[in-house]
């Protein structure tokens, strides 16, 4: 068993105070950490020599030499976002605070399976890492989103509908061919949440995240981590029961009267062209309710209570501080009036004493979330413990 | 600022490897801590001053002079799990695995009031703690469980309907004039998830425990911690909308139709009554069921039916691995039946795959989930490494 230099155990815990990026002194590591000056020298020694973080300018002094600043390095290091949907693929670098430094989008249809679409990532990966001065080895970890049901354990797809060619492929093993650190994938809906959670609303223990287009899915943040669920299918809200009886609208999982075939996208559009409207898609349906058309608007409302009503059980059941809603039919603001209505009448008066309930904010939040997924294993005090260690190893060999 | 001494940060993430209880050598914890044996060395020497941990007898050894084991110390220091009823109060004296040392269980009116009651438990712990040789000083902390609901962050009740005279009652400040260590205290739904969770389902990571008797309420355990949201609300069932229109029933929470007004032991009773029966009570109920009464029988079925519709949207939700049903009308197996009946039926196939539905074992659930609640916090890596701390500055000075 080989020796581990003193001072690499517990730098972990303490880079987790340096985690937001700014900077700061050894006093004001003292304070926020309550470890003695000497532990909090030896570890930032030993965090400085992996890389991971670096002296910076002076802070303000009440005189004599400016104490020094110490911050994560955000040019080193690096972890890769990637999120994929339907028909576009987009790929981020990410610092290790979780800020995107350079993005880009292309169309890309999900359908031309595993590989190819893969490799298309890699290819745009390579050249945002190029422009940044970066390389492979700088990538401690990719994020990936993908619009289908995922094993989280393993990060492959689980009969994703979409998704034809993916069922059971090892996305981390085809990735990992060209990057070493974690490949970390999961459904699209977790990763929004995990998104919109850190980028707009960081400072709550506890969100729900609905997505609402063409399915329904829920992510759930609760005390600030997702909830992934025994087999990882926690926030499946999309085939919960809300009409009874034999006249109810047949889902595609093959139950009658789910929330999904009732309340989502190609629902609502269905109740339109009923009523004389050619609508399709859920982008036509919002279109037509921001024309002003009433019967639109009407049944979008409709739509967002019948969500509402699914929602205020998970209200009662999970008490989360904030509930945003995204999705395509989200762009259209009576789907939240309705959800609203419905949560604030059925819910418990002490659970909504605080609820806010927010159109996601949707910018960027795939990428953001994806990113934050891996950042938060790759920089995990046990995961920094286990660089520090490594790094002290080396350079005493 | 005073000076750490080298060892005692990592002395807590160690100590973990021995919460169960098992003795284990410098070897075995450097398998499962992955930490150097100067390193293991100097944590385990510092634990052993505080206390908290002793060396005991030998392991088995190839040959030479047996390695020590170290173990917990489960005599030296000890928490109380608190359980009061309506009626009654039970207190016990656990040590540091979580397993009951000495309880007792006495009547006591929950109405009698906060001081009353909580001085008849001080009483009633000074008896176990000198049977036990032990004294106020050796006890770490405090769990207590209540029946109503309360504020997590201050442990005090918050209008609870069946505690006169406790509401906002400061109960950790009551009980800290006695002892030294935090008193926590929660309602008795979650403290019952945790204890069927620590006693009888521990390597499970995703439950969801139900009590139905007088109302209905559910505690959520996900990722093995205890789900409490926003404001503490979490797991409230009772009040989900089961019944639409003004046919149905009205709760005593004032709106309509909520699940606590149709299928709680009450509620039950009144179908009955309607049917000629005289049951009044949750316990009659189950009596009835019990001497083969038909109509008691298949009403506490369809009462088992109505929670396992709500459950079947919590099972979508969360994705627990296991369901456990208590409280006194799930004495009536019929109840735990209709649920599961509805359960499998209504969620979707990939979350109840490895799902299990099983009746509480109730044997000294509260008492031990009150003692794992406040275990967790005084035997965390981070309240661990604050006594190493205190221990070894005491030592030097």
């Amino acid at each position: 068993m080989t020796s581990v230099p003193m001072g690499a155990p517990g730098a972990g815990e303490l880079f987790q105070h340096l985690r937001d990026g700014e900077p700061r002194t050894k006093a004001e590591l003292g304070e926020l950490s309550s470890l003695a000056r000497s532990a909090i020298a030896a570890r930032l020694e030993a965090l400085v020599s992996t890389g991971l973080l670096r002296p910076v300018g002076e802070a303000a002094s009440t005189g004599g030499r400016p104490p020094t600043r110490f911050a994560l390095d955000d040019t080193a290091h690096a972890v890769l976002g990637v999120d994929l949907g339907a028909s576009h693929a987009a790929v981020a670098v990410i610092d290790l605070v979780g800020n995107v430094r350079r993005e880009v989008t292309v169309d890309s249809d999900i359908a031309d399976g595993p590989v190819d679409v893969l490799d298309r990532v890699l290819d745009l990966a390579d050249t945002l890492l190029t422009d940044l001065g970066l390389e492979s080895r700088d990538v401690m970890g990719v994020g990936i989103g993908v619009p289908g049901p995922v094993e989280h354990s393993t990060g492959r797809p689980v009969h994703p509908p979409i998704m034809p060619g993916w069922h059971e492929f090892d996305v981390p093993g085809h990735l990992n061919q060209h990057f070493d650190g974690p490949v970390l994938v999961d459904n699209d809906v977790n990763i929004l949440a995990r998104g919109e959670h850190v980028g707009a609303w960081a400072h709550e223990d506890h969100l729900l995240y609905v997505k609402v287009a063409t399915g329904i899915g829920a992510g759930i943040i609760s005390h600030r981590h997702l909830l992934q669920g025994g087999v990882g299918t926690a926030g499946d809200l999309g085939h919960v029961p809300v009409v009874e009886g034999e006249t109810a609208t047949v889902c595609r999982c093959g139950n009658v009267g789910c929330l999904e075939a009732v309340a989502a996208g190609p629902a609502v559009a269905a109740v339109l062209r009923e009523r004389g409207l050619d609508v399709h898609t859920t982008q036509e349906v919002v279109a037509a309710v921001r024309s002003g058309d009433t019967d639109a608007a009407r049944a979008v409302r409709e739509a967002g209570r019948t969500i509402g009503g699914v929602l205020a059980t998970c209200v009662n059941l999970l008490n989360p501080s904030i509930i945003v809603i995204g999705g395509t039919l989200a762009a259209a603001e009576n789907l939240v009036a309705g959800a609203r209505e419905v949560i604030f009448q059925r819910s418990l008066p002490l659970a909504t004493s605080n609820l806010r309930i927010v159109t996601a904010t949707g910018d960027r939040a795939a990428l953001v979330g994806a990113g934050a997924m891996v950042l938060e294993q790759v920089l995990s005090p046990s995961a920094v413990d286990a660089i520090v260690s490594r790094t002290l190893l080396e350079n005493a060999g």
